[in-house]
Formats: C-alpha cells, sequence, structure tokens
C-alpha cells in the first residue's frame, strides 16, 4: 500500500488545490483495495482549516513543516537557507521510509536540488531527470519525454542513462511491454545531428533496449516511440513549444467558435465532441513528472496545475510505488554498470 | 521589379504543385505594379508540358537544368556531383544576376550547401541560417525562428548574428518597426541556460537592437516576441514539435466531429469558424522560409508544401526583393564588424 505526502505549499494555487485534489483521490480510492494512505506537509495551521473544510481532516495526515519556497526563489539559496521548508522535511520523510513519495507542484530547481541532496542518486545515475508525459496517438496514447529540463549540456552518457529510466518508467508504471526507445535528432538519419546524440546512439544500440533510433518532434504526437531522450534545454523548450501551440488553437478555436451565432450553435451541438477533445490534449490529464534517478520517488506537478492536474501527479507517485520502479531501476543500472 | 526562379523538382509533388503556384501568383499579381518575372529551372521536356497545360508556357521563361536531386540524397555528395542540377544552375542564376532569386522545395541539405557554395555569404556571416515564420498572438500574427535546422552546435557569435539578420528581416520585409528580438532559453531569468545562450545574451544586448531578454517556448506563439534565436537543433525540435501538436490536435478535433451526428451538424453550422482557425494556423500560409546570410536571395519551401504553400515561398522571395534585405543586411553586419 502505498503512502502518498504532498507539498502543501507548491505551485500556483496551494494550497487550494492541493486540498481538493487529495480530496478527489480519497473519493476516488474509497473501496479500492490498492488505496493510497495520504499526508500533507507543511504549515498546520494553515492546513489544517483547508482538510477541515474539506471534510477530509481525518484521513490525511500532517507532517508539520515550518518553512515554504517562493516559487521564484534561487534552488541554491532554497536548499542551504530552509531546512525546514515542506520540501526539505517531505525529502527526509521519504529518505527515513515514513513515507513513499513526495509530490510538489513547488519550484522545479528546488524540488530537483534539495530531492538530491537529501535523496542521493541511485548508483549508476550521474544526473535525475524530469520525466514529462506528452499526449499521443495510438493504444498508449502517451510518449514519455527526458529530460525536460533539470540539466542542460547533457552528455551522451547522461542521454544514455535517461533512455534506461524512461523505458523503466513506462514498462513498470504504465505497463508498455518492452517501450519503444528513440533519440530525439533532427533528422532520422544516422549522420544528423550533434556528436552528444550520435554517440547517445551508438551507446543506447548496445543496450538491452527496444531502441529505434533518432525520432523528430513530430514523432512526440504519433504511434511511433514510447521514450523520447534528448537533453534538458532541448526537452524544455520542446515541452514549452508544445504548452504554446496547444494554447495558441485552443485561444483561436474559442474565440472563433464564439465569433457568430451559428458558431455558437455549432458549439452547442459539438459539446460533446469539444469535450472530448479536451480531455485528450489537456495537460491536466498528463500532469505529473517523475524526477527519475532519485534514491527515492519525487513527482513534480505543473505549478499552475488545477485539482484534476494535481491528482494526476498522485496517481503517477502512486503507480511509481506500487510497480516497484525504484527497484526495478536500481537493477537496470546495475546491470548497465556491468557490462 | 523582382524576377523569381522557381526549382521545378524540388519537392514531394513537384512539378505539379510547383506550375500551380506560379499560375496562382500570375493571376494574383495580374494588375500589380510591382509583378514578379517568374522563372522555373528544370527538364524542359517535364517542365514546357506541364507549364502548357496551366496555360502559362507565354509567361513563365524555363532555364534548363538537366539533373534532380532526391529529398534524401546526401548534400556534400549533390554539391559535388550534380552540377547541373536545378538547384545548381538555379543558384548559379542567382549569383550571376540573371535572376533575383531562388525557391526551391527540395532537399534542405543540399540548398543550403549548394547556394552556400555558390552565392558565398555576406561578410561577418559565418553560417547563414534557416527563418521559419509561425503563427503567433498580436498584430503581426508572426513570430520569426531561426535557425531552424540549418547549424548544430552554434555558438554564441552565430546566434548574434541571428539575430541581427532576424531583426533585418522582420523590418525589411515583414516591415515591424524595431523587431523584439529574444533569446530561447528554458527560463526568464539570467541565470538560466547553457552558457552559449548567456553569452549570446550579453553580446546581442550590446548591439542596436530592440534586444528583450530570453524567451521560452511558449513565448513564440505569443505577441511577445518578433525574432526569436537559438541554435539549429533546438530550433528545429521546437519546428517540428509544432507541427507534431497542431497535426495531434487538428486530427483529434476532426475524428471528434465527426463521431456523431450532431458534432457532424455542429460542425456544419460552424464551418466558417472552422475555416477561418484552419487559415490562423495552416503550415501552408506561414510556408517559405529564408536562407538568411547568403550573398543572394534562397527561398527553402517546406517538402510537401501544396500550390498555397509553394505560392506564399514564392511571395517571401518576392518581398525580400522589393525590401532590398540583402543590402540591409550587408549594412547591419559591417556595422557590427565596425564596433
Amino acid at each position: 500500500m502505498s503512502r502518498i505526502l504532498v507539498d502543501g505549499h507548491g505551485g500556483d494555487h496551494a494550497p487550494g488545490i492541493v486540498v481538493e485534489a487529495l480530496a478527489a483521490i480519497h473519493a476516488e480510492y474509497a473501496d479500492a483495495a490498492n488505496k493510497p494512505t495520504l499526508g500533507i506537509v507543511g504549515q498546520t495551521e494553515i492546513l489544517l482549516p483547508a482538510l477541515q473544510q474539506a471534510g477530509i481532516a481525518d484521513v490525511v495526515q500532517i507532517v508539520p513543516a515550518s518553512e515554504t519556497i517562493g516559487m521564484s526563489e534561487s534552488p541554491a539559496m532554497a536548499l542551504r537557507r530552509k531546512k525546514d521548508s515542506s520540501i526539505h522535511v517531505g525529502a527526509r520523510q521519504v529518505r527515513d521510509g515514513e513515507w513513499d513519495a513526495l509530490v510538489s507542484a513547488g519550484n522545479t530547481g528546488a524540488l530537483m536540488a534539495i530531492s538530491k541532496f537529501i535523496l542521493k542518486t541511485i548508483p549508476g545515475v550521474d544526473r535525475p531527470a524530469i520525466a514529462s508525459m506528452l499526449p499521443a496517438e495510438g493504444k498508449s496514447g502517451k510518449t514519455l519525454l527526458l529530460d525536460a529540463g533539470a540539466n542542460v549540456d547533457s552528455s551522451s552518457e547522461h542521454l544514455t542513462q535517461f533512455a534506461i529510466m524512461g523505458s523503466c518508467y513506462m514498462e513498470a508504471a504504465e505497463g508498455i511491454q518492452s517501450p519503444r526507445v528513440g533519440v530525439l535528432n533532427i533528422g532520422s538519419e544516422d549522420i544528423k545531428g550533434t556528436d552528444v546524440v550520435k554517440m547517445a546512439s551508438a551507446s543506447i544500440s548496445d543496450l538491452d533496449l527496444n531502441f529505434i533510433g533518432n525520432v523528430e518532434g513530430t514523432d512526440l504526437f504519433l504511434d511511433n516511440v514510447d521514450v523520447v531522450v534528448c537533453d534538458g534545454f532541448v526537452g524544455n523548450v520542446a515541452l514549452k513549444t508544445m504548452e504554446g501551440v496547444a494554447h495558441f488553437i485552443i485561444a483561436n478555436l474559442k474565440r472563433e467558435f464564439t465569433g457568430s451565432l451559428s458558431a455558437r450553435l455549432g458549439m452547442l451541438l459539438a459539446q460533446n465532441a469539444l469535450r472530448k477533445l479536451k480531455t485528450r490534449i489537456d495537460p491536466s490529464e498528463y500532469n505529473g513528472a517523475p524526477l527519475l534517478g532519485l534514491n527515492g520517488i519525487v513527482v513534480k506537478s505543473h505549478g499552475s496545475a488545477d485539482a484534476l492536474g494535481f491528482s494526476r501527479s498522485i496517481q503517477v507517485a502512486h503507480r511509481e510505488v506500487e510497480s516497484n520502479l525504484k527497484s526495478r531501476i536500481v537493477e537496470s543500472m546495475n546491470q548497465w554498470m556491468e557490462q
């Protein structure tokens, strides 16, 4: 049974949406055999009334932490100066085995720096990666992209480690048999790209993975690949470009659909279709980016996530715990190091 | 008056859509004072019947070239071995002043390599860049992204040159007064990103440009910036990610809208709105990527462009000629080198 601790103070809408998400998860898993135990870390005087108001004060345990980290605070300063922040306390609780996972919508850099400092990395992992889930065609409907921004100037060794961890994740947490792994490049031919991606391709093709070679930005949303590895600078640009295009198209769709009477009528008739479309591409549905490679489970929620989005992050953590993801990554990294 | 030569053999649908685009441009500028003179380079025995069928054999001049370059041929081999290819002949015609610009939907690498070899670069430009236009909010409705894939491992000096050229382009060819120039990064703070982007920011901020600092992937589609510079690997990933998301959303939109009777009725009522949306985000409307920094005007059309898309590329070339873009870049590069 998984024990999930959430950060009561991270993100743009904390603790409101965090508590709302906890209530949703509590209701959703009410009769489930694998119901997670839920906790929230932060300032009791703020969190207790919120839990009481949501009617879940008796089922969600509060872990006290006196400090909070701002969204734009320097990660290095937050790491050194705020030892009683919700992230510090949460990561220590996971390290000490009190809780199985920490979920936070807080400052990404601080979450990564503090988690890395307290939990350390799995042997063989030089740099943990942020793994982001993207919507895609195909049966799974998902592609995992990593690194999505934790590291810049990744080496081919780093990309190789990302490939191992990403493959473990999709197999364990998403149940995809021998996930297809690709390297993000600017063409499918072997001669394309930087030396780093060429060397990474060579090195990943030696592993016991279902490696399919180079993929391009267009492949991310098709049924061509399950795990895409790239440098964190490139991955972050791809992710934010995706967000930007999706917002742009949806904003224009809304504008056009409210522009005339017939368009408004059309929208009414098509509202089921539009709702399905929204579910398909809604960033909230794909929210919850695991920080892979840490010696403990940490999941990052988007800072602007709503309650649905935050609850998805809790489910990501829950699946990571239930599927023994950490042990699987430890095992795969050991195999790699012994090669 | 501009003289535009188009490659009769480049792209997935040549010469069909190329000839169709020429006919469209001929019709569109029929009574215009600035009507471009049109030519097509390639195999007469193929192109003449096509022009005749389209009824434009008397207004479009054929420049003979006996060879063609395949879309997946090695640029280096094409450069050395196919001296009578449509791209070689076209670039030589531009170099020799017979024509003002070459437009091709052919092999991007070969077009860049051959153009660079024959036309050379403008003094001060180390590497020409591919500049791609993206749809965006705001009055201009456009953002220029460069480099979109001509160069990998760009240095901060290269990014600085891209900033100068991109700013010249948006001012001259698009008529945007003091375009806002940004560096693509993974956060807006100065401490973010690689050393190359930090150094590029420092160097661009010393120029006489409207430099706004770091921008992110989401900014590309907002009214926040007009010219975004980045390494070609990063730019290509951003561009193809954009294409991938747009296709994914539109495919899902179509699927949902044809899924039920009420959705189909809704689509009928909203068809004007959907048509406007399509025009707004249609890649054809934004087609035509100038290769900036060459000592001559060359425009790359997407290989899979339709006739509308190819005609937009011809218009890009036409605007570059009419606005004296090359002289403006020469002048700006000279100012920079004298600093």
